[in-house]
């Protein structure tokens, strides 16, 4: 629903998103291994609360109520109770009311959501975080923790790898009842790598993909699922990145935007910020995003645009066919022709509706809480002229974020303007 | 914050809290074994949103948002993402928001905070669910997976236990301070099981336990820290139960008291719900809940109440220390004199506070998430003089809930009244 007090992003702060192939990236063939080692989860969770304020030159103590977004720290990291964490970055937060919200890979959204409700119920400053660390365990492992975004005595049995199988469902179904060939999903991750290419911040910085090498399978690109009827449907770089990272960012009423000592001309409004859910387990159709259509037509509805008014977008893309479904389920395209808007460019930098300019899931990384976090603060950024060599040439007014948990059973879209 | 828009607890429903010598716990000895299974998580969290639902006599389609409060599903049950399973309890749930937040054991809590804001934020039916499943796993890992409430990589260590030992040491400083014998809480543990004997819904309702036998180590009541300096000051019956357990409660605004079919004459309104934390890891006084205490002050300053103004209270009695350090910080007596409360029958049910009616966590059972949830349904039940034998010769009007996450690290505390 429209928020009755104005809410606005005010500033934020973000970690890099790293990982396997980042160069930051300590593991066993890194020449620091065993003398640095990855920051913990706690680490970035103060890092960027704190930076956050300091981005809008306040004190911790202005801050009225926190909410951190993670999905699994309880198993990555054997940490739950995230918000006594998050407290515990500074003395001035003490007796503040944080929370912790999960809904899998929206969890970043809801955070944001629960944040817009914050201040609607009387808040002023609210501090956001999302935060994720996924490194700790090995792929299979962590291919199981992350299977609990599905309903795991249904779903996990897919296969190992549960949510890229429950992907090459979708990418299958999709293929089949429109006629595309999986070929046609390159251009969106080839533009993923590319973008990320131009961010320093982003987990595949300095891994080049071009859409040859991402519509082909090979060595370094394999299809690498046991499932034998999904196996063909997915290759190793149509997946996002399994990322640490953090993110946050400070919500104001205008009551609020008055204690700030620095941002309040940044300030981008948050007009709508929509939630919806599915049934966990039951996905009525493998072409559609239906939750995210659905959250989408609740946060258009409530501000009278439409997808024509959207001039940047970032949108969940887990996977390669994510990007294509969510296209769709935000109305940029037809559907059936979600893969197509990539490959025309439309999507690209210079493109008429650029999406995931940062990278995305695929080529920024997604560090699972952070993520709906970071699409916020991205279009924060992009609306400010702050992206450096992936900003647009003409700074976006109006810009649409949508985070998805699971396979599409919680979205979150929510719809920011600049004047 | 006292809410702009009065918010009303209509109604609700709760499963029976079952475990580990409930006569209805399945486990290898009960004659159903291998017959029968004890409920999922997923049957409890369904059954208490619809029986919620059922209470006030609306269509699930009614409710405008929902909230789970959930500890660590993805340990127990390897489900996270629990919004998305409330949803699937009934088709009338399409496409409603849901959110899963978690504060440790102060979870349920935070999902009644979290619902009074829903509210402010223009939703008029919420659905607030707390559920938890806990007798998956034995003794020992269930400690290790319950750990994540406490700063894990500092506090781990402490005992293989690790909340029993972090509340023995509380127990410790307490007694040291205050030249008070660890036996002084046994009427508090005693209390407890004797209301639980009149409660059907409790998981220890068959279980009869003395106020000498609580104060006796025993075969059957041993002190079981591995920790040596700690092990002297808890004994088994000082513990909570490790439950599994459902409840849900409908939150109305005014308008949406209007859309039920029934219980709008029941209604209860909750005055505040104030959340406070501190920082994860870091207690200033074993002898005091400051946290506790720092949100019991916010709410009564937000309602002009004070402690004199309440006549029924849920406090978390996650220990019997832990039920003397909340009377305390609520302001039932002063600091010291929290063990005197029960010796004294103050908080019995014939007294002038009676405090865990039902049994508390030692008593009635303490599946982690429901807890919080189950605080405001208990005093609403006694409000309206729902409580069977343990009801109260005078329904009360004014009550105070305390649920607390950690030690003392997160705690939402909630001021309800029945005009």
């Amino acid at each position: 629903m429209k928020p009755n007090r104005r809410v606005t992003v005010a500033g934020g702060a973000i970690t890099p998103f790293i990982g396997k192939f980042h160069p930051d990236f300590i593991w066993k063939k890194h020449p620091d291994f065993g003398v640095k080692e990855n920051p913990s989860l706690e680490q970035l969770l103060h890092r960027v609360a704190l930076g956050a304020c300091q981005d809008v030159g306040i004190d911790p103590a202005v801050v009225d109520r926190g909410y951190v977004g993670n999905f699994v720290g309880e198993l990555f990291c054997h940490q739950g109770h995230l918000g006594a964490m998050a407290a515990a970055a500074h003395q001035g937060f003490l007796h503040t009311p944080f929370t912790r919200v999960e809904g899998a890979c929206a969890s970043g959204g809801l955070a944001i959501a629960a944040g817009v409700d914050a201040i609607q119920a009387g808040a002023d400053v609210v501090l956001v975080t999302g935060v994720e660390v996924q490194t700790t365990y090995n792929a299979k492992d962590g291919a199981d923790f992350l299977a609990r975004a599905a309903h795991y005595s249904q779903e996990r049995s897919i296969d190992p790898f549960t949510f890229p199988a429950m992907f090459a469902r979708r990418t299958q179904a999709y293929c089949q009842k429109y006629g595309v060939a999986p070929a046609a999903l390159a251009a969106i991750v080839a533009k993923a790598y590319s973008n990320a290419n131009r961010n320093p911040n982003a987990h595949m910085r300095s891994v080049t993909l071009t859409e040859q090498q991402a519509a082909e399978t090979s060595d370094n690109n394999p299809c690498f699922l046991d499932n034998e009827s999904l196996n063909p449907w997915l290759r190793l770089s149509d997946c996002s990145q399994v990322s640490d990272g953090g993110c946050a960012v400070i919500l104001c009423s205008d009551e609020g935007l008055q204690r700030l000592g620095q941002g309040a001309d940044r300030a981008v409004e948050i007009h709508a910020c929509a939630v919806s859910c599915g049934p966990l387990g039951q996905v009525p159709d493998y072409t559609r995003m239906d939750v995210t259509a659905a959250a989408a037509s609740s946060a258009y509805s409530c501000t009278g645009w439409n997808a024509k008014d959207i001039q940047v977008a970032e949108v969940h893309d887990c996977f390669s066919i994510s990007e294509a479904l969510m296209c769709e389920a935000l109305g940029f395209c037809n559907d059936g022709e979600g893969t197509q808007l990539a490959a025309e460019g439309a999507t690209s930098l210079q493109g008429p509706i650029p999406v995931n300019t940062g990278g995305g899931l695929m080529g920024f990384g997604h560090p699972v809480g952070a993520t709906g976090v970071k699409q916020v603060y991205e279009l924060y950024r992009q609306m400010n002229g702050l992206c450096g060599d992936y900003q647009l040439a003409t700074s976006p007014q109006r810009g649409v974020c949508a985070n998805m948990g699971g396979d599409d059973r919680t979205s979150v879209v929510t719809l920011l303007e600049k004047n």
